[in-house]
């Protein structure tokens, strides 16, 4: 947090805490004062009609219930004590579940509270690769949810209700909070598929290419993918819960759905440990490829070293000073006709035959 | 997919997501463009008799059902909903049975539908390691299958079916639907057989000539093991769980040829994991075959620059100009009568003591 | 311990064994003398009074039994075997269990003796990452716990209690109990948040300026998660344990709460777990950078021999003392005009042409 | 299999795949042309009396049983269909079954065919790390046996019977087949020995010679010993199902003895799980070792180097030709008297001063 | 075994095979011509009075059974059939226990023999990181243990009982038993401390000094704990296997006793995990230790290098022979007044620039 230019990477790696200080009592509630205030979105709907109130108060909830056969209550924010305490008091929700709903890094999870089915799912915001966390109440006729902020991946589901597509409003609360589970799962795959075709590029870098900042974008996406399994795993639990889940609550058609849901999560667990088997594999190649170029670098000063170290011990020999004047032993080369054509042939021969040496042994190529 | 020249690869890592909006209405059909129509083949049998029905259209199927003791409806191209939806209602199939058949990246899958039996597998095709879904429904009296696209690995089915070999004509839909699975499962085994001998190529390589190129083959041997483990894992669920399916569509004699196909899977999941650790060990193979030849060149560099710095320094000294006629102490060798020859003889006893010092050390060798 | 110079490292990797000599009888109390005395403190409250007692002598606690619905007796302290015999007598815990008390590097346990629930948990100290062992005895009305030491994580608790601040005081024995848990737990989540802060400097650290020591903190980190996974992992036993536990003792209201922590609990497992692959992946991208460094080393090595080799052997062929005098063959450039520019151009030629293949290379950017 | 010199290596890694072609019938029988033709050998015997008829024909069966309280019926060779399925008719054997004993590389599996228990297992042939497939069928009162060839582990069993050691005698079909999984088991303790015994060398070689051979042979071990873990696992699974078979046909006290095989195999997959753990150890000592041996390359080149440049750089100075007649200034060290002395003594004390530097550093040994 | 100069190493990776020749009958005892001959030695006792017979004959047993309500036969030593022999049949021990006590590399287990209670355990002998085999029969009143040879960690037991100290004279057989059992596996704990010393000083070794050896004790000590994880992991299946056996020989109180010997298996096996894991840790900082100091090898060479290239071609330059009498082209340096300083100034700043560049880019630090 100190450098605030890195402010991503940094808190990648923050332990998510539950806020609440060590001891404090359960129940409490922790509100991060930099949250956006609670906004209540209504929707009600039955097989013949749907009617949607946005940015209501907690006071017209009462009047609200049980006007339609099923009522979704989204509230987005939670940024007020207050409000969400009114809520909790509306629809009877339970201290421990409403402290989970403002614990705003838990992992995905199921709770029966009484009649009432609690569950944690964490949602993919494709942009940055965050994750928000979604609080669903399933109540008799009621689905009560919780977002950190505005804006979710449910404005299709909003749709269907409005314009009353596919089996939406035929079906009951707990086909509604299905659709959910599924968008949130579903917001996963873009994610995914954009860590595809990373992969498939730091690939092609690593193969012609590898950079120092090639290892450093795999150590990214390798982080990324923990993450990612991190959140996405706890569903799995979560959604075979809710499928084995005794509750009245939830008709058998819909266990049928569940359980496609279930399959989903499994597929990008599957990817997801894919994707980290690769990734790991991508960075023993990129080592392999920093080996091959550091070999590579090597060969050629051996090369250079190899021809030229003899030639300029061959230049300093007739670079000696020893006088030919004082014998015949030294150095008569000096005095020879030919002397310096054939000290410029000695180095050529040499040359010649180490470079035939060095290509023989498959270094020059 | 931006870079049209290495399609391949590129397609490999893509996150295999439903081609569904997220938060679309579960049952919706998301049908691509580029999908051939579906084209209808039907074959009809009973111990004594077969009928085959080539590109039938879906009106023709109705007057079909119930004519033979088993009916095989291959359903061969997802292209064209009507047609699909026409099929689905002709046999009642589930509005989400339908949705995964469309959806061709599908793990496989078990899942009861009321009085049916729908499963999802996934075909390996040898030519280009790519893997097509085979969705098929298990009616009573009745297998129907879909395919991605015409070309299959079940034509030894058809033929036996046609000449009357074996037991399928005298045995039900489910040992049809059983025959097709073990011929899904036996698709794998060419593709496992083909990667083997490319590890042991790769060996030879690694220990022989390791090139650049040998990690890159290494490594995409090893994707493509992970890929081939993704597709052929969720069988054995498959299996396992129509083993233990307390339908009354299974005949127990066809559950003695179920555990048969998940013992095959057991094999080729044994298989794979064991060729994941061969490619990983040659991995790490290739990685200290790297370093050996590293330390060879730097040990031809040392061997070199060891002796000829010695040899380039004496030079170097005679080399010099000290005026001897200043001083006896200036160089006197210059004037030696067998100065050359003695400063020559320094050379060579150099060369020959630090050649043997390297010799003992091991080095030239 | 032989170096005192580095008593925590040597510290850390210290088996922790039972204290016991080996063949001791169980139910031995064996008492390090270094151990603080035991100090005895103790609340007890109900839903309108509380009342805190410090510092104690065991022969007050029979006469405070029994006047308070919750009485919980902390014992600081084990270093006073006839005071930890006599409080065991007083509230019959059981011998094996005592030597459990003094036994301080248990793992987190759960274990029944009779009507008592016995519960051994490790409390994370923020400064130094040592733990401490919270010995937990839950018996009907009464909870005695016992430290180490003085100092602990509870303050808010005790706060709460005498306050009167949520449903503490209104609760029973079991809610203190699993209080003392939940702040327990807790306490791992300052020293999960250091370690990620630590995490994200350390990337920085390898990404811009990997030193030597950066290899050692990284290995401390991975070597600190390896010490805090054993410490934190028994209590996913020892919380599921408590929620099966049929035992009359909790309510089934204090079972929510435990599921509550039970949940923390494989949060803290799983950030520890991510941690540790972020560290293991972290060492691997430290060795690329040393390797992608030791490249660069080598590659100023090659580009400089490269170069100023050849420079090197045209400046030695010049420095030769061939006698020009003798024949025109004799190193006739000496004596041209532009004998010497000729030279130097030879060299410029020779060093210009080098580094343009260089440059082509890529290796001088 | 194209390059014939090294068939064992290619072997190894050959998928081993059903011969069977995709789509096949069940049931077939896929004969290899290479096998060799079955020959029948026969022991029958009871408390008092043993039997043994050697190379019989398929016809003299069906008079021999019921003649012995036990029959044991030993077809080596796999080689001819019509033999095979005459025995499979006169011991009622399922078609399934059938198939799967010349389908020579099944895992070993359990399998119950109504009154009759099949099953299969891989002994291990010491020379030459082959494995065999023993189907091993327990009837009542007969027991029979397929092997792939002629040889097996089973002599001392024979001899048992023959000469009446030990209880095998007075026991009866069920002891046969328990002494039978018994040999097969215990044929892979003389493979471990020897691979625990070539680890001890390779641990020596790595120590103090290490070759580019030893990381082959590490990795040979560990690709053996991965084949191993393939072939002894599912023996688990067969001597667990069969301790668990409800079947009349296995005596309470011969459970007892499969109990005893079941820890034996138990013990050969710890044996092996660890010694692939040492050999992957072993792997990355060997690169530590290659590593260190480049270090010390690298060292004696740079002592080299850094000693011999500055003494070639002062011999170069003094090589220098500007003429000291023309000033004072140029090089009145060639004139000095000690000129000459005072070189080499710069060049002997440069050299000291870096042998002291690189000694401080403890670089020269 | 061939060089008898290893046998410690060498020893430690045979396969601990049964030495029971592959296909010898069950039952059979083969005993090794080295091992001691059996000695017994006996203690009956009761809550009153103990006895103690030393090395007794087995003749003598007969008449000791009965006599105390606790009798313990300790037999050291292996070496004679005929005595072991006579000591089953004494107890009616079962022939395939028989078998296990003499096939002294046995996993540690637990088999029930009728209404005996049999089972293999193994201690740690703490110098030279040996195991031997505890046998261990729990007959009604009577505990029958073997060992392979005289000498164990059993001595205060002994003590505990003559002494009359604790609770075991007033217990009965189980509880001696699970007190053998508690000694038993308190033996790993002294190893386990000696390797967490080990493995500090191992870390400070790679960290300060890191030798050639240090990679050797790093592999010695994972060997280590790889083995002593085989040798305590099958304990965990005992203890968890004796607490659920329903026999009526384990009285309620010595469950509770035998659940902490448990809980200090599982203690042993986290610290032996968590002693892996530091270890394989240790050998990446190791590596990454020896990569750090072919940097810097590597750069003090590069450095020298750099430096003196250069300066060694200027003085080659004008060591150049070309003739300036001949034009005003030819090196009219050497001429020039101030040539030779000239040409000195020009190394100083051709080195000066140099080593500034080096250490701007922290080259020199």
């Amino acid at each position: 947090m100190a450098s605030s230019d890195k402010p991503s990477r940094r808190g990648k790696h923050r332990a998510r805490r539950s806020v609440k200080p060590v001891g404090a009592a359960p129940g409490t509630l922790i509100i991060d004062a930099s949250w956006p205030a609670p906004r209540i979105d209504v929707i009600g709907y039955g097989p013949d009609e749907s009617w949607t109130g946005a940015d209501l108060k907690v006071s017209d909830l009462a009047a609200l219930k049980g006007k339609w056969p099923v009522l979704w209550v989204n509230v987005s924010g939670l940024g007020d004590e207050a409000v969400l305490r009114q809520i909790a008091r509306e629809f009877g929700l339970h201290r421990l579940a409403l402290e989970d709903v403002v614990t705003v890094h838990q992992r995905a999870k199921l709770e029966p509270f009484g009649n009432q089915l609690f569950m944690v799912a964490r949602m993919m915001d494709v942009a940055g690769m965050t994750s928000e966390q979604l609080s669903l109440f399933l109540i008799d006729g009621v689905v009560l949810t919780f977002q950190e902020r505005l804006g979710d991946c449910f404005d299709r589901i909003r749709e269907r209700i409005s314009h009353g597509q596919g089996i939406v409003r035929s079906s009951g609360a707990d086909y509604l909070a299905y659709a959910l589970l599924d968008s949130t799962i579903d917001s996963y795959f873009p994610i995914l598929e954009s860590i595809g075709l990373l992969l498939s590029d730091l690939e092609d870098e690593v193969l012609e290419n590898p950079e120092k900042s090639t290892a450093e974008k795999i150590h990214e996406t390798k982080r990324e993918l923990i993450a990612l399994r991190r959140n996405i795993w706890p569903h799995r639990e979560l959604l075979s819960g809710l499928d084995r889940e005794a509750s009245g609550l939830l008709q058998p058609e819909t266990r049928v759905h569940i359980r496609d849901v279930y399959d989903h999560t499994i597929q990008i667990i599957d990817l997801v440990e894919s994707y980290r088997e690769v990734s790991s594999d991508l960075m023993g190649l990129y080592l392999s490829s920093v080996s091959n170029r550091m070999n590579e670098v090597m060969k050629v000063l051996t090369i250079f070293a190899t021809i030229f170290m003899p030639l300029g011990f061959i230049a300093g020999v007739y670079g000696m000073n020893f006088d030919p004047g004082v014998s015949r032993w030294n150095m008569p080369e000096l005095g020879w006709t030919f002397g310096y054509p054939f000290a410029l042939g000695l180095m050529a021969g040499s040359a010649g035959l180490l470079l035939y040496v060095l290509w023989r042994k498959g270094w020059l190529g």
